[in-house]
């Protein structure tokens, strides 16, 4: 049971889990921030939050737990305003969909204090953003990464294990570095791809042309090409190292199966085609490890 | 009005064109032939076709209009079969999702009868093949496009198209080449995208970790990943010559994003998401043009 939640980011992310956290009577009061006032103002008035603060270090203040909700790119500012009222007593935690970047910062600003920081990364999410959207219910059922360093605190990260859970979530445990290849093997690259697959087409003489015959594989495979252009900005940037290297990975591939197109070579073209499709037909979302 | 279909390959496309073409009042008798016997049969008895025949020749004989549709690979040894049959006066058409292999087919076997062939693309299908998911509905609403060569006679041409809208098909010519680009880029290439990417993660030594984590976006990212393995090989390797041109122009542009991110360049990134997002979220399938 957590006295007060900080929490700075009152978007869908931050305003859900103060909701659900609410729900499960883990905490007594929610003191909230957010960049814009207005939706500050909207979660006040929605009950997520229970205080208003004019800023992000003053959110922080008598804090037993915080909760960074920001972009990913906004996280070295915002341990900054704050880190004058950081203390090792106070469990510090993020949702940002990067770790190493993530670390990398929190060890710059937080120096001495950057074992009260426990990185997660719930995967969880809606097509819709904002405040407006929260819901007591985003984390039910969901996985969470949880990626400590060396330094991380045992006690800080049990305790963030058990919130997690305490709100119905899988937890898993992984390195920052293989959290970071893992996201951007099945998800930053997707969407890298998805964003020059219809750039593309669009960049050719027929390319509109091209668009209006396409059909479901098409509308499904490019669903992700519609994403918020300054997020994906900042987390393809974010994430850039281990995205480049799952491209080379891709590409290889890609340029391997083109040699079996290009040389007619039906049956490693089908042996290779029957891989992926038992494998894509056998996976199943949020499967748990066996 | 027709007498008589001649229907070749009595699976999903077939099976909806003969019940479509019945409930128009398009058609007295429908005589059908497929490879397998068990699926004559069960046409016969779903009362898709009226007559069964025990050959591909057959099912011509006597027919003024004829449907192909079977698998694009087999569309030579299936106009081998019919060709002492067929006349210029018979409407043969086929259903194939590539073009430019069936019509090269079309003009070695047909010779001085190609006229007589219409090259279709109804861009219609269900999850489910075979007979049994036959439905006079399939093609409702549908585009259908038709590319006509040199030789094509024009009353079957206009004939052609008049049954495809008289099934409430939204027709659409377009030059065989044409055709095939556009499907390569919009429908072949997001498959051989979608087999690589899921071989390329499952190859390392954390693919099936990684797998376990992604989430909604992989998964309509990827779906086109299960499709049937002989189904996709034969149309990567009926479309190869389009299908590795698109794959360059996806290739440099998807290099030209890397290039972006590797230096850092959040401007021009931002810039290039920002069109594809657009692009796709004002993309509506079935558009027509304006």
């Amino acid at each position: 049971m957590f006295e007060q939640l900080g929490l700075i980011g009152c978007g869908l992310m931050g305003g859900s889990f103060a909701l659900a956290l609410k729900r499960a009577g883990l905490v007594k009061r929610v003191v909230g921030y957010s960049k814009s006032p207005s939706t500050t103002q909207r979660a006040l008035s929605m009950g997520v939050i229970d205080v208003e603060a004019p800023s992000a270090l003053l959110a922080v203040s008598g804090a037993d737990i915080v909760l960074l909700a920001v972009p990913v790119s906004a996280t070295e500012a915002t341990l900054k305003a704050i880190r004058h009222l950081v203390s090792k007593d106070m469990l510090i935690m993020d949702v940002g969909s990067t770790k190493r970047d993530v670390i990398d910062a929190a060890r710059r600003v937080l120096r001495d204090n950057i074992g009260a920081f426990v990185p997660c990364h719930p995967i969880a999410g809606k097509e819709a953003s904002g405040v407006d959207h929260a819901d007591a219910d985003l984390y039910v059922g969901k996985q969470v990464v949880v990626t400590p360093i060396e330094r991380t605190l045992p006690g800080h990260l049990q305790r963030a294990i058990q919130v997690w859970e305490a709100l119905q979530c899988n937890v898993t445990r992984m390195t920052p570095e293989s959290h970071d290849a893992a996201f951007a093997a099945v998800s930053h690259l997707p969407h890298l791809i998805a964003f020059a697959l219809v750039n593309g087409i669009a960049s050719q003489p027929q390319g509109q042309e091209f668009l209006q015959l396409a059909g479901p594989g098409f509308r499904d495979f490019t669903r992700i090409a519609a994403g918020e252009p300054k997020l994906w900005r900042d987390v393809l940037l974010a994430n850039r190292q281990e995205l480049l290297a799952q491209s080379q990975v891709f590409q290889r591939t890609l340029q391997a199966m083109e040699a079996m197109v290009e040389a007619g070579n039906a049956d490693a073209l089908e042996g290779f085609i029957a891989q992926a499709s038992n494998l894509r037909a056998n996976w199943r979302m949020g499967a748990k490890k066996p």
